[in-house]
């Protein structure tokens, strides 16, 4: 099989080109970038004016993290039940310490076939082995559920709860509290994943996290989405019992994160006025754009495509006819100017052909309406 | 075997008691740190400047590194053939992303006996296994040095030629050849480990690295020891044809490396008038110091106690009378309000138990001779 990695970097430059209405990147757009600017260089001119002060920026420095930046994390990020946090290079690390710590070969990961193509390498690596749900998480019955648990004896399960990469499916609170359940009974590890959590649109409405629900899980998140990819943040949300583990495994991984960038965000979590402006102008962005999406969809795609309604985040997920592949269905879109990312690229079970998922990330707002429309152009000729 | 991190970890905490005169660590000191804080601060102030201009800053950049500095690496640092650069998260992670990519289980690492203390969990991590070498380099007999590989037939020999951590031995020319030649006859990889190789005290008569006399070599650098440990910064100088598989290493464990440290190092590295003149003082600091170790070595310790002279960096090994239990040596030192590294920490064969290692790194100029008659008493009571 094809690393999917390599697969997105063949249609991620194809999508790349500057004429083309682009659906398939998840990177932030200037419009982001402007508004993340402000809030890093403010913290960043901080750091500079007490440069001095800031003694951690030069030496070695603990593996765990600053103990400021964890002292904030523990304040703000962690729920009930005692835990301890790792601070990361971005979840991508965090991911793969995780793994490196607990997959030995053969152990199974357990995952949804659409999924986060980052995972493939990192479980590989351990000579892990990556099996999938017999059906969408949103669509399995707690039976099959229930029976692909006992069969599968994964040692991790790993989950995206919240808008996930690149569904943007949001799992039901139902399926959150029965994953809790066979965790408990057959022993294995929930990781969590809640990188796109903090983009919900309605964030009073949002579901409990599996961390608030089960102390045992692990969790892992970045700044990434909310903040800028650049910054390189992440961190582990670990049970204690687990923390000796992987902060030895994170020493042999780098030693350290990146002191400086570390009290950059550290100084933005601090000011949490100023953060959390920020984060609602980040969330109506996003929000604004989807809305569009979604009624550009309605009104210009035929009735046999369904998609879902995301809560949050910035990817949608469209499924077509059986008879659709989505592979052609691109390679003619983008001769017509339009680009998304077809559902293959995600799927470790080298299905989802008549699927692709659409991102609003990188996409300019007053070009969504005609790039859905181009879209649908496209697959009606 | 108990983990040599968690010995030096107990170690180092008993050497770091305000009272004690250490040679235990190997971190820089105030006196460093003030150098390099102004070579950093400097970039900063400068990137702080330039803020809109690096957009890099802030967005997703490519995990090789970004093309400014790995342009400025391939200027500075290639040396003839054709050779490629990754920039990583310092010389640790470059070690483990290299691991990663070439050891499969069962594959064997050689290795001298004293070493890097961070190679062993990243070996194991890919249930590689670690072989030493029967003698130290500076003592083995080409025939044994030869019959050494013949029979290991390693994957990967691991070298620090210059000023190693812990022994600071320099390898001699001839030893560099002969392994070269091995290297070419057997097909191991050579992995050059240069972390304390800009350290040298007489730039003019260095000898040539391995990466120099032999382009498939490996090499790893960083700028930890010369600029700040802080940065996280280092780099991998490839062959080309490991760069695609050490770049997807690369990705996989944490996709690129912090890109705001990688433009503060492009910016010092462009200045060279500015860096030259910083690491004369940072090589002349060391210099000085080491020769007062050296003098007082000699002048206080007793004559059953033998040391090497080293041209670079700031550790010195000490070898005492057979009859030397150095632990029981520290126990007795930390009394008498001195300290210093024994020699087991650092053995991956668990021996060399009548041997120390002195650093200059952390001391001040001023206690070194102070500290060593303090060390002598000890020795002879």
């Amino acid at each position: 099989m094809e690393s999917l990695v390599s697969l997105w970097d063949q249609y991620s430059s194809l999508s790349s080109q500057s004429n083309i209405i682009s659906f398939s990147l998840g990177i932030p757009n200037n419009h982001i970038l402007n508004q993340s600017r402000k809030l890093v260089k403010t913290a960043l001119k901080k750091i500079v004016k007490n440069f001095r002060a800031n003694t951690e920026i030069l030496s070695y420095a603990q593996p765990q993290g600053l103990n400021s930046l964890l002292k904030t994390l523990q304040d703000q990020y962690s729920s009930k039940g005692k835990s301890g946090f790792i601070v990361t290079q971005g979840a991508q690390q965090a991911l793969s310490i995780i793994f490196q710590t607990f997959i030995k070969p053969q152990n199974i990961v357990l995952i949804e076939n659409q999924n986060y193509i980052g995972l493939q390498k990192t479980i590989n690596n351990q000579q892990g082995r990556i099996k999938c749900f017999s059906q969408p998480l949103n669509q399995i019955s707690i039976p099959t559920l229930k029976s692909n648990i006992k069969k599968i004896k994964p040692k991790i399960i790993y989950l995206n709860p919240d808008f996930s990469n690149p569904t943007g499916n949001t799992l039901t609170l139902e399926k959150r509290q029965i994953l809790v359940e066979l965790a408990d009974k057959y022993s294995f590890i929930i990781l969590e994943d809640q990188t796109y959590r903090s983009l919900v649109y309605k964030p009073k409405s949002q579901l409990p996290s599996i961390k608030q629900l089960y102390p045992p899980t692990i969790a892992v998140n970045t700044v990434s989405k909310i903040i800028a990819p650049g910054l390189r943040i992440g961190w582990i949300n670990t049970p204690p019992k687990h923390l000796d583990l992987l902060i030895s495994q994170k020493k042999a991984t780098d030693l350290f994160t990146t002191p400086i960038t570390q009290l950059m965000l550290n100084y933005i979590l601090e000011h949490q006025s100023l953060y959390q402006h920020h984060l609602k102008k980040i969330r109506r962005h996003y929000q604004s754009k989807m809305s569009i999406l979604l009624k550009s969809l309605k009104k210009y795609f035929p009735t046999t495509y369904t998609w879902n309604l995301p809560q949050g985040g910035f990817f949608v997920w469209v499924k077509g006819p059986k008879s659709l592949d989505s592979k052609k269905l691109f390679h003619q879109a983008i001769k017509n100017n339009v680009a998304f990312m077809p559902g293959f690229i995600f799927s470790y079970q080298n299905s989802s052909q008549n699927t692709f998922r659409l991102s609003i990330s990188h996409i300019s707002k007053n070009k969504i309406k005609i790039g859905v429309k181009k879209l649908a152009q496209t697959i009606s000729s």
